[in-house]
């Protein structure tokens, strides 16, 4: 998919120049320097010659169609230019130029009128407003950036072209990384991060797929073809602006505590990709993906000439949640009979500051040997007798030899800069072993591996399908639209709650006060009475809730002070009366509950209820629809997840119930996308066995 | 102080050799080309000449007394060579041999008797099993480290010299970072981080002292120092090994919740010293404070030729609790004029890619006068037509005139290294702006800079005495001693708690259920019965414990029962009857405990009661003696804060009546050093201005 862009046979770059100051320039001279072996035509109105190719005026006058072009002229001649390769029949186009929907309401315009072209002649676009595009191993660039970087593994997409440029400057300072592609994805017009994770998931050049990005405007699809990539290869992403967006007016109590940071941290969990914090992390991540074997398991052997950075390196994989391995007894016996006394056999292996190369050889070999250790990290210090280059080598080849046939990585943590330098460099050139400069970025590549590992095998979602009265939903929203109203309150979300098959307490709505007696005789006391109106949502905060009312005459007082306090308080309220319900027994309290999130959808809301939700924010969250499985991992989420297996002595909640609500929400919320906010709080649960009961649930639909 | 270590007049290298293989030569040779100004006198009994300097056998032989000896010889002969250096009147030796605590019991002896024979001569000693010391000023480097780093405003002490030497090879790189004073100090058997905070606190050459910590024996008397130098400099301390002690085996409830790391989290905090969690972040603080002015306010500004890095900067500074900055209007129209259309004169300006360093200049000249701005990060990214040395040189001139005279600081963050490096380099060397590879560990730069503007200004502790009964307290302790028992029990504990006038429930000890039934009649139902055991601790764990006993039938039975109970599950126990308690309304549970940190004493332990300490180990912590405002610091650093101002309409608890039992506590564990672990569970605290009640405590004592 997307060869055109990658592995065109030719290449026409429209708005090529002759001079040094312009991109067109610059874009041809990096196509012609690339080493691009097919053919590359200037086109230019004026130019009969470009740095030593003959010019054309348009694509329409090349003797060939080219299979992609390259736009860089200014933005008021960028949809002739689209027509012509629309004539021409070119179905890829780069789009470098800017002036579009980054340059506001106008340009915004501009870029509509573009991509209508584009689908018109069905032509692909990457752009516009970006840097260009790398394939370094076609070989071709066709970006203005200074240079091309060296060949490796990683395929790299910036929504940040000038991010781009960073990362391309740092990766030509030496030959510690290299990349497969580059795509600066400029104002994703058309080509998105999914378009390019998919034509790149079976690229045999790409070890690894790393995205910055500022936004996923479809986030459903990014998710669905995140996970299906994610199972063959790791993407990294680096996603900003997450604070900011924080901070957007969200009215409903679960909205205020989800936030599109919430949604993105579920989104790429359920999606299997791993999230980067700082761009740091995310290359000392891809470094470990791209050149080394994955780390299968969690036990992790240290082999340092330095007792302190071993302890820091100790430190950082023990807070990671990775172990220090514990060896064969055959490899201590081995190292203790090699090593100085004063040396450590056990894990870390300290093989002291006068360690030469073939200390270091020695140790490695047997470490790596071993089978307990799913991963190494070799640390050096520059001490006076360290021989740098030759426990470079000792590393590398032990990487070559033992670590390449058992399959386990090994991590580099040559330490300084200026006796090492070179090296580093000749173990990343030579032997495809990274370097972390400090032991904690060595831990934390690791930590990157486990995660990804953990991700990548967690199952495909199984969703369950219940029996469900949709229909009967269907009739309760209508009625509510035909109200020309959006909350559902207590008595119709009652009938949405039992179509779904949840239980709820046994209740009547009781239009007059003797109606109520009556009822709470049939429901038994004691009864809790509750206004029933379509215009108060939060029941409490009107005085509408009274419970424990234990005979007639309590019932009739309540409710005639229920009545007539939501008549003060909500002047012009609709009241039908009040809703007699029966009394449950305590239980657990919990919430469940869903927003929108404007790039993923339905956002459900796990947590406890009560303080555990909106003092301590004691909740998680999941993008719907979601399984069992993952509706489980909800549950061990929260940091009061010990509540539910019963503490002091308490027996253990009925989480099977919580789990079942969990997911006939998902189900509810998916079917019915015109709901945009729902909160059962409290789901009242018991213990085990015995299920739960949804105690209350309000409801918001869209505005039309 | 320790002057003489750092600028002696002449230095003797005890070990001094000819042969390039041994470290003798390694120390003289660094030693000789430092430059330093004074006299070497190198000694070996075999060398006439070493290196061109006349060799002496002793140092008895050298015509003066040198004031810095430098012992490098093997381990066997360290004890004649001080004895040599005592008698010659040398005040100050560093000795780099090993061989001493470090390689086992027997170099434990031979470290105690070096350390007797600088005693007896009153010699000052920095090692043994060290690299050395290196003042770049004087200028004297006596390590055998490769080479010695540029000089600057760093002084770096270091547990491990392996670490030294990879931070110095990472100094002789570029031009980035130097330092004043560096310190191996190996197995601190006298000088440790505490003598050298002292004296370095006055030293001109020395902004911000780092340190690289494995333990701080002397808890107290760090805290002690550091606090009076970190009002003058920061201190930042990496201090590692701090995962594998929380595993320690410690006993009680409180203890498990402790554990080395929270009190090295505490007692950091109460010293004023500033926290690294990795050697990246160490030297990337120490960038900021060594070549900047600090940061004085919170409201930080961001320019940025490109969007993508600029939003980076802005989550991380967000995500550090650092604000972006509002412009005066004026600022915003300056730069609205100069700067294109497309432009950003908001915050974070973005000047374009296409800024080139005139464009740069004139707004950081207005960002950096700007009286709204603290602190400015500057990213450039290298693109196509980015003048990176000249743009480099526009920060350095703002940072020069602008922010000098403000006294602000700016960081800068030029990303990428081929085409960046050299402009990095001299942005450091002739402006002093440290650059940031990336925008994300500029922000965590600034973030550490108010973090120790915060913890420098923080009042020093003023302790509160309490009017106390301590002789009651010491004979309750000399009973308990005299019972040969080390805990103590309700009934007793009671004693202790009503000696420091906090509030008790009334009870008494009734031996017989008749002495229980009178009891409760004259305290009044209901009435709560405790077993009174010294041998049971955990009294409701063998059912010792029954409540809301409402009258003298019910007394009996729970006598009975408690009695009998206590006897089947804990045979033999020493039972004294049972405390026949006052029923306490009910109120919001609170714990506060105490136990003895092996390094910093006594830690002292605040959380709410019951599934918030249990569950969510929800707590904080504090090394006593602490004062007011350190205690009302605790109650705020708990998740479930909130909770004690009162939520869903309830009213905020007696927090005077917290403080005051964290206090009284703090006084009682500071005057009974004793006391090992003390915890009151629960607290019992009521409504504002209600006070608290001490419901329930244990206690024990070392023993002896």
């Amino acid at each position: 998919m997307l060869e055109s862009f990658f592995q065109p046979k030719s290449v026409a770059v429209i708005g090529a120049s002759a001079n040094p100051d312009k991109l067109g320039y610059a874009v041809l001279k990096n196509a012609l320097d690339s080493g691009y072996a097919g053919k590359i035509y200037p086109i230019n109105p004026k130019a009969g010659n470009i740095l030593g190719c003959p010019a054309f005026a348009s694509v329409e006058d090349i003797p060939e169609t080219p299979d992609l072009a390259v736009v860089v002229i200014p933005y008021p001649q960028v949809p002739s230019a689209l027509e012509s390769c629309g004539r021409k029949g070119i179905g890829s186009v780069v789009i470098i130029s800017a002036g579009f929907r980054e340059a506001g309401y106008e340009g915004m315009k501009r870029e509509t009128e573009v991509i209508q072209i584009a689908k018109r002649y069905g032509i692909r676009v990457i752009g516009p407003n970006c840097l260009g595009v790398i394939d370094t191993f076609t070989p071709l660039n066709v970006t203005f950036a200074a240079g091309t970087p060296p060949k490796g593994p990683i395929a790299f997409m910036s929504q940040s072209g000038a991010l781009g440029t960073a990362i391309l400057d740092w990766s030509l300072a030496g030959s510690r990384i290299g990349f497969s592609k580059f795509v600066s994805l400029g104002n994703k017009a058309d080509i998105s991060e999914i378009d390019l994770m998919l034509a790149w998931a079976d690229d045999p050049h790409t070890r690894v797929i790393l995205a910055y990005s500022e936004g996923l405007p479809d986030g459903q699809a990014f998710m669905r073809t995140a996970r299906q990539v994610s199972r063959k290869k790791p993407i990294i992403v680096v996603k900003s602006g997450v604070t900011q967006a924080g901070s957007r007016a969200v009215s409903s109590h679960t909205g205020s505590l989800a936030g599109s940071e919430q949604a993105y941290a579920a989104a790429f969990k359920q999606a299997g990709v791993l999230r980067a914090e700082t761009m740091q992390d995310l290359f000392d991540y891809a470094l470990g993906f791209a050149y080394q074997p994955l780390l299968k398991g969690d036990r992790v052997a240290i082999v340092t000439n330095a007792g302190g950075p071993g302890i820091l390196c100790t430190d950082a994989l023990e807070r990671a949640g990775l172990s220090l391995t514990r060896f064969e007894s055959a490899t201590t016996t081995a190292l203790q009979e090699f090593l100085p006394d004063a040396a450590s056999a056990a894990n870390p292996v300290d093989v002291l500051g006068d360690a030469l190369a073939d200390r270091y050889h020695f140790a490695l070999e047997k470490v790596a040997s071993d089978p307990n250790v799913d991963g190494i990290i070799v640390i050096v210090t520059p001490q006076a007798m360290t021989e740098i280059e030759a426990t470079a080598k000792a590393i590398g080849e032990t990487a070559k030899q033992i670590g390449a046939a058992r399959d386990i990585p090994i991590l580099s943590c040559i330490m300084g800069e200026y006796r090492v330098s070179e090296a580093v460099d000749k173990l990343a050139a030579d032997y495809g072993v990274p370097n972390y400069p400090f032991p904690e970025r060595a831990a934390s590549a690791f930590a990157a591996m486990r995660d990804y590992r953990v991700l990548r095998d967690h199952p495909d979602p199984k969703p369950t399908r219940f029996e469900v009265d949709n229909d009967h939903v269907r009739a309760v929203i209508r009625k509510v639209r035909e109200d020309g109203r959006v909350s559902i309150g207590d008595s119709e979300s009652r009938e949405i709650l039992s179509a779904y098959k949840l239980r709820i307490p046994q209740a009547k709505l009781a239009a007059t006060a003797d109606e109520a007696v009556a009822f709470a005789d049939q429901i038994g006391y004691p009864v809790v009475l509750k206004i029933a109106s379509p215009d108060i949502l939060h029941k409490t905060d009107v005085g509408g809730v009274k419970v424990n009312l234990t005979n007639a005459n309590d019932v009739r007082d309540a409710f005639d002070l229920i009545v007539y306090r939501a008549g003060r308080y909500v002047p012009g309220a609709v009241i039908w009366g009040c809703l007699v319900q029966e009394m449950l027994p305590k239980g657990m309290e919990i919430l469940v509950g869903m927003n929108r999130d404007p790039q993923f959808g339905p956002l459900v809301t796990f947590g406890l209820g009560g303080i555990y939700v909106e003092v301590l924010k004691d909740v998680t969250f999941r993008v719907a629809p979601f399984d069992q499985t993952q509706a489980n991992e909800m549950l061990g989420e929260i940091r009061s997840h010990h509540l539910l297996d019963g503490v002091r002595g308490a027996p253990p909640a009925d989480k099977a119930a919580i789990i079942e609500t969990l997911l006939k929400i998902s189900q509810l919320v998916t079917d019915f996308p015109e709901i945009v906010e729902l909160d059962i709080n409290p789901l009242l649960v018991y213990d085990q066995g015995r299920g739960a009961v949804s105690l209350d649930m309000r409801l918001v639909l869209a505005s039309k």
